[in-house]
This record gives C-alpha cells, structure tokens and sequence, in this order.
C-alpha cells in the first residue's frame, strides 16, 4: 500500500481544519516533525540499535520498552523511525546525536520542523478507531493492585511472538501460570461505565483460552453473561475451546481478591463469582486473571466530531447516515467513516466497511461531479 | 434503482452459464417469459384485480392468497406482475384471458417465450441469499401438528402490515393471543442441524417480542442459549425489551405440546424447558409460539457453486477468498460475493458488504486492464 502509485501516505500528521463541501473539501494537515528524512531512510534499524536511550514502549501496553529513537510498531508502514523528543537526550540536554553519527544514509536531521499541508480532496473516509476501557475504577477486580490482574490488550502482547517476552505466556514473576481466568464484559453491558456490547471480547476471549491452554497447558475459566459466537465459524470456534476443556462459568464476577480462605486458595488470586447455572457464589483461585475490557470511543472524538461536523450516537461513537441502509454515509456529503470509529466491530466486519467506504469515495470521484445544495463543514 | 441509467435490471431471469475469466466473462441468462410486455405495463394493477383464479400467496409463506398474475411482493422493482402458468386457467385449460381483456395499455402477451440472453461482463457479483430453516424435523417442538406453533418468517408476514391479516396477530382461530413463546435457536447451534449460529435471530426475536407487547399487550416468554445483541444499539434494545416485561428463560426446550396437566394448562400449548438459570423443569402455557428458525444455505447452493466455480465451507455457505482480509472476494478473480448466500447476517452487515463487493467490481472496472493467469471458470 505504502507503494501504490496512487496513494499518498501521511503517517505521523494530524488533520487540524477542514472546510468546504463534498467534492471540494480543504483540509489542513499537520505533518510533526520526526527528524528523519523519509526520502533517504531505508528503514535498516541501526539508528535504534544504537540509541542509547529507552523509554516504555507504548505499543506493548508499557510492558516492555522500546528507544528514543523506534518504530511504532512491527510492519510499520512506511517503516521509518521517529525520535520522540521527550526521551532523546540530544532534545533533552543538547548532545548524543548518536542515531546521526551511525545512519548509513544521513537521513537523520535534526533541523525538521512541523509542517502544515494542505490538500483538496472529492471526499474523506474518517477512521479512527477506538481506545480500550481503563479497568482501574472497577475496583474491585484489582487492576493496578494485584501484579497479574492483566487486561486482554496486555495478554495480547504477552502472547504475541514480537512482544515483550517473545509469546510467553508468563506470570510478572517470570513463572508460568498453572490456571487462569477470564473475566468478560468488563466496562461493557453495564450501565455504569458502557451500556452496549463490544462485540468483540468474547471471541477475543475465546482465542486467549485457547492460546492459553495451547502454550501453558494451564487451567482456564471463563466468567461471562452471553456467549456471542455469532459471525461465520465462530460457533464452531466456541465448540472447540469447550472441547479443549475450558470452563465456562455464566455469571458476573463480585470480585477479584488475595485473601485466601483455604489452603488451596494461598497465593492465588481468588475470583469470586455468581454461577448463575449453579445459582450460588462459587470461588475460583487462579495464578492470572484477564480483563476482557470494553471498546470507548477515542478520548478525541470529541474534537474530532467538530472538526469534521459528524454527529455522535448515545454510546459516544460517530453516527452513521442511517444504520441499515447507509451504514458508512455521515451526515455530511462526501464524508464517511470505517471501523470502530462508528462502533465495536471485528475483523471482517470492519475491511467490509472500510471497502464499502472507498466504494462510496470511488463512486462520487468517477461521477466526476457532485450536486449542489450539500452541507458545508468548516465555513 | 430501476430506472438508473447504468443498471439494467433483468428480474425474473435466471443464470444459466458462465464462462470466462475476470475482465470477460460470458454469461448466458434465461429470461423466463413473464406474458406481460414490460414495456407496456404501467403497474396499474387492474389485471390483478380482474384476475379470478387464486392460488398461495409464497410472500406470505402462504398465509394469504394471490391471483395467478400477480406482483410477487410489495414494492417489488419492476413493479410489473408476472402469470403463473400453473394457476392461470388460460394456460391449464385454454381460456379465460381476462387479465388481457382488462388490461389498458395492451400488455399482456401470452405469446412470449422464454430468451437466451447473453452477456459480456467483467466482473460478477453473487448475492443468492438464504433460505429458511424448515422445522417440521424437529418434531417435538410440534411445527405443522399444532395450529399456533408458527415460524419466525410467518410470524413476520403476520405482523406486518401488507400481510394476509393487515399486521393483526392473531391465532389461527382469529382470535387474539394471550401469551406467546419465542424459542430461539430452532436448527441453529444444534449438532443435529446447523452448527453455526444464525446470527439474526436474537435480534428479530426481541422485536417480535416487542411487537406481540405493543400490539396485543400478550405476556411473551423468550427461551434462548445465549442473548446474542452484538451489533449497534442491540444491547441497548435487549435492555428496552427487559424493562417492557418481556420474560426472558434461559434453557433449551424439550418440548411443545398440548397435553394438559393443570386447570390453567387446558386448552394451551405448553412449552416444556429447562430453566438454566432456576436448575429444574418449567412448564409454560401460552397460545402461539414462535419458532426463531435458522437461515441456511440456499436448496441450489451447490448448482450455483458448480456454476460460478466457487468453493463452499464446512457450513454450507460460500467460501470467501480470506475470511479476515478478503470477506466479499471468492477464489475466482472477478467473482464477488455479498449478503446471506456467504453466511448468516443481518441488515447492516450485508448493506456494508454489498457496498464493498460494488467496490471491488468497480475499482476493477475503472482500473481498465487485468493481469493474465487468471483463474478460468466453465471452460
């Protein structure tokens, strides 16, 4: 994608206004400052082998860390490092500049300054994703408090072969857990944090307890309310982990707790549950608890919403022109939007919008002209 | 849509080859003849009118009635009916023509014959569809023994307003219900049947919940596994459904039968569940039940598959390209799918895919060439 020929890439910028109407659209970009000459950098990672300085890595949910100078993320594309000056000792205290004495290629430079572009374009897709919920104020599951309390996005760099223990599964003692629990809904499905389901965590779910048995042989139980198995071989996917042997327990978690009450539960977290097909409180000691925490809104949406003029629905996520029929249409001609930016969605749910949004960009281009009458943003 | 100048809708017609690969594909269609010159018809509606024979009307899952020429559903596009030579009297016995006799503007042609027609495309799109789950199988639940155990589909024709009863529930008696039970997974997420979840039904079953409340103020029980409101605003309707009085049972139901054990069984269908929840046998007398049944693959899936060379997977539907990053692509390059014929979904979903399989036919059109080696279908 980085190659086509047809398409500009601007990673690291910003929109910061946007006017005019479909068709005609000025937006104005900010393009920050990286301090590497893209045009010269061919991604070879000596300047971050070099770096001598480090700070926690944000992609890894700060479970490992990563240089001042560092690519976001694996297959980065384009894949080309950014110095994030709040840790690099040259912006910090004037020398280093370690990463330009090395650079094969000289494209480190230090003089780049933010830019502000602006381009005209026919139509502009909005897709800016989601945030994850923020388990902390659910206190009583003790995320913060207890070392092994995790959320799923944490487990999900602990499992990952580029994350920060190389795909094991390990406990923050370094030890493998023999038992594990998975806690769903959390943030989601209830009215005091988020109403709606987000969709995705019980499949997530689902595949953790299988990675989990997978890679560790351990335990692994499952609190959950519903089980939402509903997109194509997700059935069949929850027939298995069932088969595999994990426990699934229908019922909300009360609490996460380290007070043990028997010799069995010394040491362990202890998740206290209603089973609800039990009908009693049962108590479950596991060595690692996961939070299968809810999709948010981003933290800007708000500020996004303005800048483009869409309108938000109760849950907080952009609302669509019309939810069965022009699921990807704004109210705003000529915008659209993909993804979880318009709420919790999967995988293949979300490429199907998003191609049904360059459909909608494609078809108001090749038509060559627009309507007049249209909504105007910006002006 | 109709009357776009770039679409030529060709309804009442039928696939019958395809050859070709993706840029050129041939395609021969059987236009079945119609008797009515679409050219001339208006759709006034006066030969449906004047029409004396009669036969099941299929829209309405046969609830209702129709003449033998007939517009085969509410604002169908064209709005231009059709004969149906197996209940017209001209055609079973040689006279009659009275459609042709009232007829306005001279369209009736009961000359016309089915066509050949062939056309050169560059890329195809299936979009076939599903077809019910029927649930006379399933004996136990009583489908076709009792009059008011009805399907989720007649239930919808019930309901609705161009339905045979004008959108009035009612019992087959005419009167009125009391109560109802919707079950939920009727040849879904069963090993016996269908595997997969049907994705829909969870959703269709709440309002139908909702409009028994609305419309008859009947006392309505939902049995179901799991309550699968994934997609946007669902859970917030679940909850709305709750806070309406519905009744919700989690257990899989044993049975549905009129064998009365009780004074206040007399004379009800009582649906026999376990209570997941309560851990015992219930017993629920109502008046009407509804089956929420299944969506399966189409009766001619595997004619179309063989026709159109496309794969299917284990559950039946068509198999995508990728199940993650190419949902509406098949393995066949030019070959687009959309809709219910890849898997069970709903509304939102479909509309998304169907946009995105218009995307990808259409990126293909306006990119002028294809690449050569592509795969090579009927020849």
């Amino acid at each position: 994608m980085g190659s086509h020929k047809y398409i500009e890439l601007m990673t690291y910028s910003e929109v910061v206004a946007v006017s005019g109407h479909v068709g005609h659209f000025k937006v104005k970009i900010k393009k920050k400052a990286r301090y590497v000459d893209e045009t010269k950098c061919t991604g070879c990672g000596t300047c971050q082998e070099k770096c001598p300085w480090q700070a926690d890595n944000e992609f890894d949910v700060s479970l490992g860390k990563r240089k001042a100078i560092y690519t976001p993320f694996p297959q980065a594309v384009p894949n080309i490092p950014v110095i994030d000056c709040e840790h690099c000792a040259y912006f910090l205290k004037g020398k280093c500049r370690a990463c330009e004495k090395f650079c094969p290629t000289g494209a480190i430079d230090f003089e780049q300054t933010d830019q502000i572009v602006e381009v005209q374009v026919a139509s502009i897709i909005v897709a800016t994703g989601y945030d994850i919920f923020d388990p902390s104020p659910i206190t009583q599951y003790g995320y913060g408090r207890f070392d092994d309390v995790i959320t799923s996005l944490e487990f999900e760099r602990l499992v990952s072969s580029t994350g920060p223990t190389g795909g094991n599964i390990v406990l923050k003692d370094g030890s493998k857990p023999q038992s594990a629990a998975i806690i769903h809904c959390v943030g989601s499905r209830d009215e005091n944090y988020h109403e709606y389901c987000s969709r995705v965590c019980c499949m997530y779910s689902l595949k953790h307890a299988h990675q989990i048995k997978e890679k560790t042989g351990a335990e692994v139980y499952q609190m959950y309310i519903d089980m939402r198995c509903f997109g194509k071989g997700y059935e069949e996917f929850y027939k298995r982990a069932s088969d595999e042997g994990v426990n699934f327990i229908r019922g909300k978690v009360a609490k996460v707790t380290d007070i043990a009450l028997s010799e069995e539960e010394k040491g362990k977290l202890i998740v206290v549950c209603e089973d609800t097909l039990l009908g009693n409180m049962i108590r479950v000691p596991v060595d690692m608890v996961i939070l299968s925490v809810a999709m948010e809104p981003r933290a800007d949406a708000d500020e996004v919403a303005r800048l483009f003029s869409l309108e938000r629905s109760a849950d907080g996520f952009f609302l669509e022109k019309h939810h069965k029929i022009d699921p990807v249409g704004t109210m705003i001609d000529g915008i659209y939007m993909a993804g979880c930016c318009q709420g919790p969605k999967d995988i293949p749910d979300t490429v199907s919008q998003a191609i049904g949004a360059a459909a909608k960009a494609l078809a108001l281009i090749t038509k060559g002209k627009v309507e007049a009458g249209a909504a105007v943003v910006g002006e």
